[in-house]
């Protein structure tokens, strides 16, 4: 392994990170050993998850967040999941936010990851790239992402504070949205707090937040990220919630259940795409195939019948 | 096997295909059979899913939908797929359309489905469903969903038209949100096309369809699910999307494509299951979870070692 390539992104040089980023996007084979070099520095920095559905001022209220850690002169990395296309192309939540003053500034790494064509590997993907961002020395990092999907639940799950951006008057749908989210959201924002109904949103949300069974209380926060009214409330929940983890008697535990996880993830991930070849390629599998589409079988006896073949139980 | 059972789903009886589905749901071990028997009888509904974000006014438009091909003297299903959790219970889409006046016919069935703890078989039960609700006589199926999450993206795949809903004035991240449904839409709606930008973003899709590199030429409609305007437009869409596949000369080459995802889609969800439990039992599991504690290794390299141990390649 280069030293000078893990020394510089130890130290912070942003185009050792981009490299190394870039890396696990293009899953080059030399990124396992950057990461195992890397991997006993990381643990330092803070993960903010920050999600919500389209159209609640997400990107706007992450602005507000590096304005605020910037004045604590603060190192910051943000990870954009876009679920764009390569056949569309754009990495359209990370744009927005270069398009910002904050990326003139040597203390704030902005990146997009798009989530394309890594269904399974997502949370992989965005887990190697928080640690290189973790170990070259950033103090906040923020993952933003867009859906309610499960695949992003899974990435929110590896954050240390999983915040849920909603905003009043998005129809009944919200309710629905959030609903799969309640469990996973520590923080929850009604966002654009200046449109009606937003008043009755908090107190929903502050309802269905005691529903949670932690011993951290979800918080709910009214803000406006355009006028910045409220801001300094999330941030003083973000502040409670860092120092709830710090002081927590189970923390070695929970850190232990996240490894688990991602030892889990990453056999998983690996197993799916050699397990998928196999079968594809198996000299059976072309017959059993033919004897569905004639209906002489359905596809969960397929299955069964290539499980057997493939010698699985 | 229950030949009794199994008539009463062929023929429709609603309690019979409501308990079919609750045995899908509840994991019941006599379900595999049960789709064998009678899987012979599907492949006649034609299948729409329709999916979009949050306050778009899906559910209004399902109930047109339904209105129209009542009319028709159609049979109708629906599956509403909720992102909703065992805590907040609830399954808040197929209530708001079982609040609606046609949950009193007989010949329209709406059934909700909570994704909240299936993440990786989500698909797998609402094809179970399909094949139940198909075989069962129905000519229309509707799968309804909210989120843009992989598994919503795999469920899309298995219809026969994919309607993405979406509306104007939901900020720039609709175009995100959009993206990363751009390949598997058939039909992008333009619901509530009384605000304004809703030509702006009607000229976009528009644009934008055009990509798609399909036989399928990609249909954009305006509609306004309360007034009923553009309803017709969409109807129009759909039949010349129902007529497309069936003049289409490779249709048995999608039809196979589809079957072989599907046996995939099973063996690895099977094999998931099974592998995850293998890996949290084996004796050195969580000798080397305490090496990745103290930062001996990291998750990517205890996954290797596991590998190693387990002896898969």
């Amino acid at each position: 392994m280069d030293d000078d390539f893990i020394s510089s992104i130890l130290s912070g040089d942003r185009r050792a990170i981009a490299k190394a980023i870039s890396m696990i996007e293009n899953e080059d084979s030399k990124i396992s050993n950057i990461i195992s070099e890397i991997y006993p520095k990381t643990g330092n920095a803070f993960v903010i998850g920050i999600t919500g559905p389209p159209g609640t001022g997400k990107s706007t209220l992450i602005n507000r967040l590096i304005e605020h850690y910037r004045k604590l002169d603060k190192k910051i990395g943000v990870i954009a999941i876009d679920p764009s296309s390569p056949i569309t192309g754009g990495s359209l939540l990370g744009d927005r936010l270069r398009m910002s003053n904050h990326n003139l500034d040597p203390n704030v790494y902005i990146r997009s990851m798009s989530s394309g064509d890594k269904s399974g590997g997502l949370s992989r993907y965005t887990r190697r790239s928080l640690s290189i961002l973790d170990a070259s020395g950033l103090d906040i990092i923020i993952v933003e992402s867009v859906g309610s999907g499960q695949s992003e639940v899974d990435i929110l799950k590896i954050t240390d504070a999983v915040v849920i951006v909603l905003m009043p008057e998005l129809g009944d749908d919200i309710q629905i949205y959030k609903a799969g989210l309640m469990e996973v959201g520590d923080i929850f924002v009604v966002n654009k707090s200046d449109l009606d109904s937003s008043d009755q949103m908090y107190t929903k949300l502050l309802n269905a937040s005691k529903i949670k069974n932690d011993k951290w209380m979800p918080q709910v926060v009214k803000t406006n990220s355009i006028t910045g009214s409220g801001i300094d409330r999330l941030i003083t929940s973000l502040s409670e919630r860092e120092k709830f983890l710090t002081e927590l008697s189970e923390q070695s535990l929970i850190h232990e259940h996240r490894i688990k996880n991602e030892i889990l993830d990453v056999m998983l991930d690996d197993f799916s795409k050699s397990f998928s070849k196999k079968i594809l390629n198996h000299p059976d599998f072309q017959n059993i195939v033919d004897q569905v589409l004639v209906k002489k079988m359905d596809p969960e006896q397929a299955a069964m019948i290539l499980k057997k073949r493939l010698n699985y139980d």
